[in-house]
């Protein structure tokens, strides 16, 4: 950690937000310290909770006098390390911004940034409204940190990810303006699209502080099979056809064998027979208001995966069944990390690709003795790699390791996708950007951040890599 | 026009694209110095029609070289000016970009940007996909001026805009360096957006050159009304209901009676037979694959529109009655224009506002004189106001009809809205920037346009203020 002086801002930061919301103790300064992204800890000097976006304006303008990084924290659930603080400095807090309003006039939310994603789609869909994004950690992750990260989930197949559901945002700039991005409207063409730059820059260019969401009309219906591959390249191959087919299911989620296996055991479900032979599940959803018109749909997918070589399709009936299946796929992630250390990779490819993506992948594993468990949003091209440290040496790890991961990012890039399609880039994937960018879009994006940030104290050493 | 030492430039200009696709005659700089806003004339020194993104960059370089405005010109359709050589300069004509692929495999169309958009489409459907955005001006509009204005159209309502389409962009930079700005994939959270940034920017921070665009599988089915309000307000007001009844019409446009009978006598179409009560008409559209869900989804709309003051709806039976329908609705502008000199604002508003805003039009136009036509794509509260100069004196049209727009902005803006939802700001509107954004907005967004534009040669005189 750097060494600021802190003793010197306290006092200030106690006038801002007075001293009840200002921590300096080791416990609260390392619980703030990590995220969810690998064994990282990086705790701030001093954690801040603020209140109102006129306290953060305040913090901002103490910040930029004292030069001391500040960085944005939400609900501590980012896979790519954004939220940590790897200089020290001000750790903020935005767990406070808790209100969320439901305009179903308008059909919009209003919401601070710390609503938990699952509370806001709840609260929508209490009103018949559908608020579609949601990443895994739902119950957990926070809007705003969905913003930062641009997040997707499984439903983002058939209606779209974080960034086309926010119309507006209000935002403290590092200078500590406070600033509306754009207009509560559904169109907007005024202006340079400030709203979008900032909806997945990580809180690297702003804090945000209040959020204006599209919200849809709410389906009443869904059918979800599962539907077990004895080739997983074969499951990949079916994510396009039934594309081609004309169908657009409301989540298209594909696991391997090993995925669901650690999945099983991790939640101790003995009710899945799967045969042996089985390498690959397709998770496939299609949702709308007539049940007749889902079972149709339901059976041109059969259609299609009848196609390759499969085991018996699974439908989930009860609601029961269908949560069950759910939390097994959710789980992943979770399961992984219950048995070792990992490191989790976002690759996400044009669709078709997959099948060649996860190829790749375990030819690169060989190559450099890593085991990886792979699983994610196939629908969307976006396969998450998990990377098991298991009983790999600390050196294989911090050495060997991160070449693969290069050479997967290489061949991600060469089929025309990108290094994270949900997670962002944060801390861990900053020094492979080079990958997917030359240095003229390297040199715009740091631009970007210098006229925002000039000092470079709102969470510095994210996204762009360290020798830009 | 102002004076560039064009003749030194000529050589450099004939080396570059070869002589024949340079330009100098007064007919041709004619031609490219107007688009569809008023009756403006700003002819560019010298057109020059390049063939190779490598062509542009080289122009790029030169321009900066000798400090020289370059303007790129699309197919001149745009109503915000943007497309004007209002400095003069090199008009950089992009009509020898047209080629079209359409990748089946992942569901994208790949297109250089003078492909005119209903190509686009057209291609598209042959193949069993959709894109949705469609402009009224589809037939003669070109990708790259979608692109560059981030249009919409009927469809958006369900569909999205432009932007919710475009995954990647090849951009000429204003300093001559060619990138993509991002990856051919659904999901992005790779760096901050620079595609988003592009989308909109109304050709001021890059060329376009080649676009790759999402596509969905198309739907079989429509379903057509014409529903016609003895209010126009109750129509603004029904347009909320539908929406609030769980229903999401694929196109749901408003047409004041003026708007209505303009087109019929334009297009000498006799065969709607209006009664003089009806003050204005909803346009609703419903499409899918199941005729009976389209058909259970019209009576819906029906149930909640019979709440209000209605005539008769009209159903759109066949084909040819659909079409004159739309060729109505798109005709709108083009009558009005056959008629006088016009100004054509693009107000947008959360959708519930939409019959605030238009009693508030009413008012002000009575305040200041002057007569408008409103209709427009209701469903994402998006009012096109055509205000008529007719009879009017050129000094009141100079000085009055500004005061009121402005003072329609502001009620816009205080709705919550802005000033423009899909026809870009360009050079009619950039003077009313300081309405919709405080100076802190407005000081990011010339910060952006610096550090892509440093030396302020791309299309200057665009979308910001005049003052900043």
């Amino acid at each position: 950690m750097s060494d600021f002086n802190i003793t010197a801002l306290l006092p200030h930061l106690h006038a801002i937000t007075g001293p009840d919301f200002v921590f300096t103790d080791d416990e609260t300064r390392t619980r703030y310290g990590h995220d969810e992204t690998e064994d990282f800890s990086f705790p701030p000097n001093v954690v801040v909770k603020p209140g109102t976006p006129q306290e953060i304006s305040a913090i901002m303008q103490l910040a930029n006098e004292y030069k001391i990084p500040v960085v944005p924290i939400g609900a501590r659930t980012g896979l790519s390390g954004g939220a940590l603080s790897i200089y020290g400095g001000i750790g903020l807090s935005m767990e406070r911004f808790t209100k969320l309003e439901i305009d179903e006039k308008n059909l919009q939310a209003i919401a601070e940034p710390s609503v938990i994603t699952q509370v806001l789609r709840e609260a929508a869909f209490e009103k018949g409204l559908f608020y579609p994004p949601d990443p895994s950690s739902q119950g957990s992750c926070s809007i705003g940190g969905n913003i930062a990260e641009n997040s997707g989930g499984a439903r983002a197949v058939k209606y779209g990810v974080t960034k086309d559901y926010v119309l507006n945002l209000e935002v403290v700039l590092p200078n500590g303006d406070i600033i509306w991005t754009g207009a509560n409207t559904l169109k907007n063409s005024t202006g340079y699209n400030l709203t979008q730059l900032m909806v997945g820059s990580e809180g690297t260019l702003g804090i945000i502080t209040k959020i204006v969401l599209k919200l849809i009309p709410k389906t009443s219906h869904n059918v979800l099979m599962l539907i077990p591959f004895f080739k997983a390249g074969q499951a990949c191959e079916a994510v396009a056809e039934i594309f081609r087919a004309g169908i657009v299911p409301s989540a298209l989620e594909f696991m391997e064998r090993d995925a669901i296996d650690w999945g099983l055991k991790y939640l101790d479900n003995t009710s899945l027979n799967i045969k042996p032979e089985v390498q690959a599940h397709l998770l496939v959803e299609v949702d709308g208001n007539y049940p007749d018109v889902l079972f149709a749909e339901a059976e041109k997918i059969m259609g299609v995966v009848e196609q390759f070589e499969i085991d018996e399709i699974l439908f989930a009936d009860t609601e029961d069944q269908k949560n069950a299946l759910w939390k097994l796929r959710r789980t992943v992630a979770e399961a992984v990390k219950s048995n070792s250390i990992y490191k989790e990779e976002d690759t996400v490819v044009p669709r078709y690709e997959l099948p060649t993506l996860l190829d790749g992948i375990k030819r690169i594993g060989s190559k450099y003795g890593f085991q990886s468990v792979c699983y994610g949003h196939a629908g969307d091209g976006n396969l998450h790699v998990n990377i098991i440290k298991g009983n790999m040496t600390d050196e294989n790890w911090l050495v060997e390791v991160p070449k693969g991961i290069r050479e997967i990012f290489e061949l991600t890039v060469s089929l025309k996708g990108t290094l994270s399609g949900e997670h962002g880039i944060g801390y861990v994937q900053k020094n492979y950007m080079d990958i997917a960018f030359p240095d003229a879009n390297l040199q715009l994006m740091k631009g970007i951040k210098q006229l925002f940030d000039p000092n470079n104290i709102l969470n510095p050493g994210k996204i762009l890599p360290d020798n830009l």
